[in-house]
Parts: structure tokens; C-alpha cells; sequence
């Protein structure tokens, strides 16, 4: 039984032991850069802990933690790009260290790697895993559209944001748990369970994310808060905010989004004087909460023991308590 | 037994019935758009003549068929954007008619639903399969970022400049036979010949891409000519003119590729001019007739019946007389 530390320290030397470089330079020292910078590598440590769950050896599941830890990467520097962010992880992007054809063309290698990994990875029903990859990857593009699509407009309901965050995020978190699952041959309604388990902790994460945006701080965040506001992002806090807010304090929000000519400074601080008016960290940090006891109990409905979930449970500690 | 423009009909027809609109429509409408501009679908009647030559369901292969293709229009979607070319088709690129976001992220579905069609491809040896295609994808990056390398330097040799096309271009035709022999269980030697067959028509194919740059009319080309000299790219043309022209001329030449403040049109008119007195038209042509006899050698020496390489043989001298 690995702990959620250990199984960390199994995929920080699978990171370590493995080489991203290669020719031509230009295409894979990117590639080397971006996966050397680190981050919480969540993504393949659930896909290790969703294997043990169910009995799985997880030393022989690692190339399918490397497959996944690297297409989100992919989708990071693809992402950075299209938002225009100059940082991650407390450094410079690839599109502002390199350029941006370089971050569109090693982005792409980087899919292409990722499938690379997850097809040296031997299994008798790989391509079961394999289309769970792939509707995976669909889905995080077509969330990723739906929240460039949500920047243009001002009527986004908390039904159609929570579906875009789900698309975007959870459905990554959800994916690399069955595939862990699957790897090990879990039975359905156990990899189902499993799936609910990273739905809600998905959204949990990134409820979380809109709420450290606009309340984290910047030295321990790795990135540039209150970007949300400035981008004009229709995130929770705005969609909460509006729900909350007095006529007024709407009408307000919606002009501070909607003229580009205020300064962008005394928009930041604005926005934030009427989150903290109407209580809108309250209200998100509700949502978080429930979104986590909903992922707890998806995890209490799987019939295995429960010293094999405590990874997953810590997992779930240590992200509902997280400053960056 | 499928003549090519039977094969034709079949891909097309391939093409008709699939749909490529789902939701949200700002991601799928570019890739409906791009998959519909048509061209000349070689890739896709490459894998199914191959298919057909070792004995296959060509009705069974549609779906690789479909992929191989989706996978094509996904890197030109995506090199159209990094190469700024504003038509693709005689129609305007995504990234012109919609906007630079969307070219990023509406390619990148499209290289997952390539694998999709791939994966919904059914074959016993399916994984030898999906890695033959994951091996093409990074091959054809690695190309893509050899050009965009090169764009920088003015010492390219003709080797570096051919491996780089192999990259490109090549690699992806060799691909497409490869997985419709594979579909069919094709001997290995088999396999290995149809792959040359496929690296020479591809050198051929690019080499004529170059040509045709240079010496295509634009109204039948289907882009604009001579972008390769505005955007100082070290094609065959310039390589093999650098190699038949005088000091003087090559110093001229050298000049003209360096100076970014002389007006672009002079500059087409000039180092044309010296293509023209170095006979650099006849050398390319030359090289490209080299490459479709060794083509035709490596389909000779396959050990099947000689009726079922007819397309492949038809495909060949198609390209050999293409005007765009």
C-alpha cells in the first residue's frame, strides 16, 4: 500500500528518470521545460491511487501516469497561449520564453507524446483506455471553447458554467481515474464511482481556482491573481457576485466588464470591493465544501477497503485546503 | 477491384456521410468548414489502395481512412496559422475567416478525433496500428519545426532540406500506406517497400510543392505563388539555385533572402530571375522524376498481383502531371 507521498515520489521519478529531450531543439526543449517545472502532478497520482484502489500493480501502470501528467501539459501551454498568461508555475510561458509558434508546435507534440506513453502501456483491453483518453481530450477542448465562448457573453447561468468547468477540468481528473481503474480491470460500477469521486473534486478544484484568482496570493498562487477580472472571465465569484448583489451593484459589475476603456487596476479593485461586499468567498466556499462531501461520498460507495481509499481521501484533504 | 477514382468516390462518399457538427459550434463549425473545403483526399486513397492491394475489405477501412485525413487538415489547419497564409483551397484559413484561438483549439479536437476514427476502427492488431500513427504525428512535427528552423539559417544543405521534407510531407503518405497494408495483414516486406514507395512519392509531392510555388498559376494552385520567396523559405528552389549560380548570384540571392527592407515584389522578381537564367526549374524537375522512378521501383518489387497496384501506379502519374 502506497500513501499519497510515496505515490507522489513514485511519479516525481518517473518524471525524473525519463528524458523529454530529443531533435530537433526547437520542437522538444519546450517540451523538456514545461515538464520540468513541476506543479502538484494530481493528475497521474490519482490515476496510481484509482489503480491500487483496486488491487492494480502500480508499477507497471506508470507510463499511463507519465501519458496523462503530459497531455494536461499540453493543454496548459496550448491554454496559456490562447489566454495571453505570462506565467505559470512562477514562470514564464513557453509562448513568452519561446514564441508562439513554438507553443502551438511542441503543444501538439506533446498530444502526440502523450498518446506515445499511454500505447507503450500494455494491457489486454487497451483500446477501451484508449477511447476513454480520447473522449477525454475532447471534452477538455470543447470546455476550453466554452469558456473562451463565455468571455463574450454576459448571461451565463450557474447551470452552463458548472457544465463548462466540468468539461474543462473535472472531466481530466475524472479520465485519469478510470483509466487507473481500468488498468487494474475494476468493474463498472466501480470505476463509475470513481468517476463521480472526480467530477466533484474537479469542480471542487476549480470553483477553487476561480476563488484563489481573485483571493489567493500571488507568492504562494505561481501566477498572476486577479487575471480572472482583467480577462473579464464570467467565473463563479462573478456569477455568484451578480446572484447576490444589490441592482445597482449589477449594473455596476456589468459596466466594469463590459467598457474596456476603465483602467484595468481600478476595475481589479472595484470588482473586489463588491465581492467582498456581498459575501461572495462565502458562498463559493460553500459550493467547494459540498462539491467535496458529494466526492467523499461517491468515494464511501465503493466496495473496496478503505485503507486502499485513504490515498484518495487525503487527496481530496489536501486540495480542499490548498493555497495555489 | 477499385480503380483510384472508384477510391475517390469511396472517400468522398466517406466524407459526405460523416458529420462534423456538434456543440459548442464555435469549435466544430471551423473543423466542419476545413474537413469540407475538399482537396485532393490523397492520403485517404492511399491507405485504402494499399488495402486493397494486400488483399483487404476496403469497406472496413473507412474509418482510417477518415482519421488519416482528419489528422492532415488538423496540421494544416495549425500550420496555416503558424505560417500566416491567409487562403488554403482557393478559400480563406481558420484562423483568418474565424480567429487565431480558434485555429489552436478547433485543431487540436481534430487530432483527438482522428484518433477517435481510429480507435473506432476495428482490427485485431489495432495498438502496431495506433502506433504506426503516433509515430507519423510526431514525425510530421519534427518536420514542421526543421522548416520553421530553417526559415533561419542560409547554410541548409540539400540533405537536411530532403530529411526535412521527409518529415513533412513523406513520412505522412508512408503512414497512411502503412496502416491500410497493416489493416489488411500485409507481410512485413510488404509493409517495408509500400513504405518506400510512399517516401519517394512524398519527396516528389513536396519537391513539386516547391516547384509549383514558384512556377504554378495562381488561378489553378488554389494559394498564392511565390510565398515561399516572400517568407525567405530555403525550398529545393533556392537550394538547388544557390548550388547552379554564380558568386554573384549567390551573393544576390543571399542578399535578397536577408534584407528585410527591400520591397517584397522586387524581391520575387529578382531571385525569380536568377531561377530563371540558372535553369533551377529543370534541375527540381529532374529530382522529382528520380523520385517517382524509385517509387515505381519499390512498387514493383511488392509480391502482389500487378492489377491490384494499378491505383497506386494511376496515383503516382496523377501527381506526376498535377498543376495544384
Amino acid at each position: 500500500m502506497y500513501s499519497t507521498s510515496q505515490l507522489l515520489t513514485i511519479v516525481k521519478d518517473l518524471f525524473d528518470q525519463e528524458s523529454f529531450l530529443s531533435e530537433p531543439q526547437g520542437l522538444y526543449a519546450p517540451i523538456d521545460y514545461t515538464l520540468r517545472l513541476g506543479g502538484k502532478r494530481i493528475r497521474p497520482v490519482l490515476l496510481l491511487a484509482a489503480n491500487q484502489l483496486f488491487g492494480g500493480d502500480v508499477s507497471q501502470s506508470g507510463h499511463a501516469a507519465v501519458a496523462i501528467e503530459v497531455f494536461h501539459n499540453f493543454t496548459l501551454l496550448h491554454d496559456d497561449l490562447m489566454d495571453r498568461s505570462p506565467l505559470r508555475r512562477g514562470q514564464p510561458t513557453v509562448y513568452r520564453k519561446w514564441n508562439e509558434n513554438t507553443a502551438i508546435l511542441s503543444g501538439d507534440t506533446m498530444f502526440a507524446l502523450a498518446w506515445r506513453y499511454l500505447l507503450s502501456q500494455p494491457h489486454p483491453n487497451i483500446q477501451t483506455i484508449l477511447q476513454c483518453f480520447c473522449d477525454t481530450a475532447i471534452g477538455v477542448c470543447e470546455g476550453q471553447q466554452m469558456d473562451m465562448d463565455f468571455e463574450q457573453r454576459g448571461d451565463v447561468t450557474e447551470t452552463e458554467y458548472i457544465e463548462m468547468i466540468r468539461l474543462k477540468t473535472a472531466v481530466l481528473l475524472s479520465g485519469a481515474l478510470r483509466i487507473g481503474a481500468m488498468l487494474a480491470n475494476a468493474p463498472e460500477p466501480g470505476v463509475n464511482a470513481l468517476d463521480q469521486y472526480g467530477t466533484h473534486l474537479g469542480l471542487a478544484f476549480q470553483l477553487q481556482d476561480d476563488l484563489l484568482d481573485a483571493y489567493g496570493d500571488v507568492t504562494t498562487f505561481g501566477k498572476q491573481t486577479r487575471q480572472d477580472i482583467r480577462d473579464n472571465k464570467k467565473t463563479m465569484m462573478y456569477i455568484a457576485a451578480m446572484r447576490q448583489a444589490s441592482i445597482q451593484q449589477q449594473q455596476r459589475l456589468t459596466e466594469l466588464y463590459a467598457d474596456a476603456s476603465i483602467d484595468p487596476e481600478s476595475k481589479v479593485s472595484e470588482v473586489m470591493a463588491i465581492y467582498d461586499a456581498v459575501g461572495v468567498r462565502t458562498a463559493v466556499e460553500n459550493m467547494i465544501q459540498e462539491h467535496f462531501e458529494q466526492a467523499s461520498r461517491a468515494l464511501d460507495a465503493i466496495d473496496e477497503p478503505s485503507d486502499r481509499k485513504q490515498p484518495l481521501v487525503e487527496i481530496m484533504r489536501m486540495l480542499l485546503n490548498r493555497k495555489s
